[in-house]
């Protein structure tokens, strides 16, 4: 077994997620679980499909249907120009990370990543013996710069990883700093990895990397229907770029999964012809994450504006001055509220909510938070 | 890209499906996809839970109730004496075989594989830097014995990767023959990948690696519901070996796909509680592979005897003289019969039949074989 297999943890968002088990009143605010259950229509169809179809292997990189689709939405709302060719559908957006790693990360890459950052690219990297070098973004409310990017590139930077809106702390880019950043891959020999998995949860227009159509060799962007559509348990997600880099990500991809459940991208098709407006779930989780927020601030909590998806990402320092873990780890015990260390994504003195409660249960967990943050 | 990304090849068995569809009286043995339909327990149950339930991400590793099952499984009919903890839940056999590579394989290993083999291993092992090394099993008719395991053994060798059923010629070995493989294991230190997908489809009693409890730290056998239960579309398969090798293959997996759709993995536990007795399918299987391996030898073929799963594996040098894929594209050409060059599986002068079909296809495949042959 490989040093760094054995040196590797489960994730600990999982970990800390299977703790909560213990507490019959546990309020869970760990794993980034969509809570509205997937679209009826969605739903339809899978039932359709499994009761009248003998579904086999699908085809090599996706069904092609869905494979356009997926291309027509990203053309639609975020300015690209892909067909059928340029996708590539994946066990969820995790697939696409370990796929990216294992075509594109040889031994010793340099790969860039703004902290904070999801903890699931950081090991795929390591096993394909690149290195990762986190970028420290909180000087800047931890929005990357192009600025900031372009510092760090050596000649050993092989990629760039960047989330939007952002996993843990929801925030997105304008569309200036994204021009510049386009700027940046366009005068480097480099990749830019842009994980968009949160993108049609974002609270307002979304400026994707997609639109920067000459550079869309450099560029390989992930996303999925897990956070969009709630179908984090049927495991759809896809790569869009080059039609060239699509069809080496498809190698990679045959011989390390063969493909997705046919079933589940039947699904997906559906997902995009009749559940395409995602409003109404980005109402519902827009006013979650406010409420949250705010009452974190009124305990004292340092709280980053998100602008997309369901996580709140706050600082702690003015209520205590434990690691994260700890911090954590206290709370849990003492309130049965289960939330996540700022170190899950390299960043310490801070915590991730992912607010996927209604209001009520939101209420119940900051009247919890108050009573222990008075006693210490 | 990496260049072993850029120089591999898509899947030449896909390839040749692929071009199958031009034929409107196509008649197609190329890809192994079993043609009974799922078992309807198994359908009923993922439409229940479709229905039912608001799945969400399965618990990492699989769910328990599934990786007891098969442990309990593997324990009463081969053997084993495994539990839960000695099972992972992956995305096909396929996720099995990347996972091992990426968890186990290091820069410049040697991976020992008996030839014909499986073309999924080959690609992983590059992706990791490691080096299939092929044995030629041909003197003994496909049987790999463990004295030709033994030479080839070297001290850069990290593992060796065995296929009972073998795919693609049905072989299986004798259990006087798996006690000295378990020998050469146990005298060495190096890994055995035994990739059993093919084993609830043997035709006789299947001798599994699996009973070899005292070697479990170093053998890690795949296997998956894709076969035995024509559950390809659904992508359940699993890996089983010690705990310790489980808890760190569920790390690797746990980055490279997040894990199994959940649906799949509740019509896997139908599966097994319901539908384990495979006699009807073997039945079905064995008679179509036995009345081709007769056509075949009828017009010249020397077929290899089958003792599983529902290919038939045919030398062809008493009819052509041609390369294997010369051969076949030119039988799929006039006679619009598709089947598998050996070159496929590393081995020349050879085709691969996956005989799927219902006899009155079979005949006709062979009328028409016999008319091309008569007109070579």
């Amino acid at each position: 077994m490989r040093g760094i297999i054995k040196k590797m943890e489960v994730s600990k968002i999982r970990q800390i997620a299977l703790k909560m088990g213990e507490f019959e009143d546990g309020i869970n605010f760990t794993i980034g679980e969509p809570s509205q259950d997937i679209p009826i229509e969605v739903k339809n169809e899978m039932l359709d499909k499994i009761q009248n179809v003998q579904l086999g292997y699908c085809t090599t990189g996706g069904l092609m249907e869905l494979r356009e689709k997926v291309a027509k939405y990203y053309n639609q709302y975020f300015g690209s120009n892909f067909n059928g060719d340029n996708c590539i559908i994946t066990i969820g957006a995790t697939e696409g990370i370990a796929v990216f790693c294992r075509a594109i990360v040889e031994d010793g890459d340099e790969i860039l990543i703004p902290l904070p950052a999801y903890p699931g690219y950081e090991p795929n990297i390591l096993m394909e013996r690149g290195k990762p070098i986190y970028i420290d973004t909180s000087s800047k409310g931890f929005k990357v710069t192009a600025e900031m990017l372009e510092k760090n590139i050596t000649d050993k930077t092989k990629a760039i990883i960047l989330t939007f809106p952002n996993n843990p702390t929801g925030v997105c880019l304008s569309e200036e700093e994204m021009d510049k950043i386009a700027d940046v891959v366009r005068r480097h020999n480099i990749y830019l990895l842009c994980d968009e998995i949160y993108a049609s949860l974002a609270f307002e227009k979304f400026n994707s990397i997609a639109k920067y159509q000459d550079i869309e060799e450099k560029v390989i962007i992930i996303s999925g229907f897990s956070k969009s559509h709630s179908m984090t348990g049927y495991r759809v997600g896809y790569m869009l770029s080059s039609k060239e880099n699509i069809s080496n990500l498809i190698k990679a991809s045959q011989y390390t999964t063969t493909g997705v459940a046919t079933v589940s991208q039947y699904g997906a098709i559906v997902a995009l012809d009749k559940c395409l407006d995602r409003s109404e779930i980005i109402e519902e989780n827009k006013q979650r994450v406010e409420y949250m927020s705010k009452g974190l601030e009124r305990l004292g909590f340092d709280v980053i504006k998100s602008e997309g998806a369901f996580y709140v990402f706050a600082a702690y320092s003015k209520i205590s001055n434990k690691d994260s873990l700890s911090f954590c780890n206290e709370i849990l015990e003492k309130t049965h509220v289960g939330i996540v260390p700022g170190i899950c994504f390299n960043v310490e003195n801070y915590v991730r909510l992912s607010v996927t409660q209604d209001i009520p249960i939101l209420e119940e967990a900051l009247q919890r938070l108050e009573k222990y943050i008075k006693g210490i």
